[in-house]
């Protein structure tokens, strides 16, 4: 990489001028056939990249998003991934994207890789740093450089730029509901993601469903296997539970394993809900009933407004998409 | 993004030379600290980015490495990212990543997107398409460009550049081995992602087990997950399978979920031995037996040969390296 020459050295060594490579290697009329042949033989013997940035100065486009997530091994993150991925190719644009592992400053350092002119716009999902912190003085840099930003799923509201998420209390409030027409009347709220947006946000929802219910609220919250494992089994045993409500999906596995492992059935002594619609919720056994983020489509959206932002196609106010969710009724909640 | 002012614009306000401007903003002590405080009070009021690609035309470092890998949905593809990212944060580097959804063109798409100044090396795992087509036309150009190239779990023997991967051939041929020695002697190869390396390289393992146990093969090849459930029910039927050895997660979930469902025991009736090592394995009811493909540990490997590639620590020739893998005990084979 060392080696690689540039426009002026090419002109140099053809004596004309930078332009004139230039306007050849993007085959301009304006150049001679003979001398494009000449620039581009030249070009390719001396091992010629174009620089991208020096393009970018040019037209200002890079025809790439970048994206920051927070995690990349959580099922959600992949199919959100793979609908920003998929929109993208749709519409003519390239993603890259960096994982921030929901550290703060390592989402600070890959807003400034992916802003120095290498991105049209950004697409972000906020680290749970971030989010417990409040401190977005590293979004606001993007919003002072005129960059695009879409936040999504986990988004602050107080930050201004468009964003797409799901109405994560109303969904919560609604599963807790579904739990209760079961004639659950002992519903835990079961987390592994404490201080993140989407958790705080379903908690209210839980806590609302049970306040109009006149029900009582008992929560666990881990951070390991064993804990949870451990927690869950107490309750059973003391009789506190007859239904989950997992905020995300390996808590709900977990506490489905901890459930059949103590002689329990799912859903006819336990049921449970969960949030996110991964592959072990679709395979374990028995299957899990969950709340669908629609992930896929919170990153197609979220992909497709940054375009339209970038082109132009939206109103100076910002958009904030919440998009409609639904229960995906499987074999861990009685059939309606 | 438009309107973001230039070094060139940011000395023509302030009348100085491109140069001051320049090294003002790095806090040269070659300029006065009166001209590099107007000059960085000019550039924050006009929204001036610092080009990355006109700094790294200077130091020709960017101290960052472009991962592309050919899908973000299977867990081994996530923990082997995972691996690459923790491993560079150690190391002082950052990663962007491109996913070329097994598609070669996007590969080659890829390929340039992070190939223009943007990184200093790439690290790649083969689409599956260059890997059915063995086309690697696009991978050339980046040795040509001099750019080093770490190529991990697909690889092509007939690329010239350090490799990581783990020995899939001899992993497929012990994991029949440990079905044969439970007495299975119907042992059915079953996979959803032919037409790659790893799969090529496993029925090889596996028909050459066979060929030493003198038994006879037997395959379940399959797109969907319901043509899957019908070959395994049917074998089974037939009495043709008492183990399965499964080329990836999710046929290995399928093969188990069929298996429990006509009414036969896991492992009694059946074993199973799977590759990688996902959420999914672990958590089944029952845990899958799995050769453990080391997804972090091949990721990690990758990131740091890359880094000493780039560092000029290594020698001319390349690596090749083998990972040894070894089998995690389960339930879904008898114990030892």
């Amino acid at each position: 990489m060392e080696n690689r020459v540039t426009l002026k050295e090419l002109s140099k060594l053809l004596n004309v001028s930078i332009s004139t490579v230039s306007k050849a290697l993007r085959d301009s009329p304006e150049i001679s056939p003979e001398t494009r042949k000449k620039v581009k033989e030249l070009a390719e013997l001396n091992q010629y990249v174009p620089n991208a940035l020096a393009q970018n100065l040019k037209n200002r486009k890079t025809k790439t998003i970048g994206v920051i997530i927070p995690s990349i091994l959580p099922h959600f993150f992949a199919k959100a991934l793979h609908g920003i991925e998929t929109k993208a190719a749709e519409l003519g644009y390239g993603i890259i994207i960096c994982i921030s592992n929901e550290s703060r400053e390592k989402e600070a350092e890959s807003i400034k890789r992916l802003m120095n002119g290498r991105v049209d716009g950004l697409i972000l999902s906020l680290s749970r740093e971030t989010q417990a912190s409040k401190d977005t003085s590293h979004i606001m840099d993007i919003l002072k450089y005129r960059i695009p930003l879409v936040l999504f799923d986990r988004v602050l509201e107080e930050i201004d730029c468009d964003k797409v998420s799901i109405n994560d209390a109303l969904q919560a409030e609604q599963a807790t509901i579904k739990l209760f027409q079961q004639s659950c009347r002992k519903i835990v709220y079961c987390t592994g993601i404490s201080n993140t947006s989407v958790d705080d946000q379903r908690k209210i929802g839980y806590l609302q469903a049970l306040e109009s219910l006149k029900l009582d609220s008992n929560f666990v919250e881990f951070d390991t296997p064993e804990v949870a494992s451990a927690a869950i089994q107490k309750l059973l045993k003391q009789d506190k539970m007859d239904a989950v409500l997992a905020s995300d999906e390996l808590s709900a596995i977990l506490a489905m394993k901890s459930i059949l492992k103590s002689g329990y059935r799912i859903p006819e002594d336990v049921a449970i809900i969960g949030f996110t619609n991964g592959s072990m919720s679709e395979h374990f056994v028995p299957s899990l009933t969950t709340v669908d983020q629609h992930a896929e489509e919170q990153g197609s959206l979220a992909l497709e407004t940054m375009v339209d932002r970038i082109e132009g196609k939206l109103p100076a106010d910002k958009l904030n998409y919440k998009l409609e969710t639904s229960i995906i009724q499987r074999d861990s909640t009685l059939p309606e």
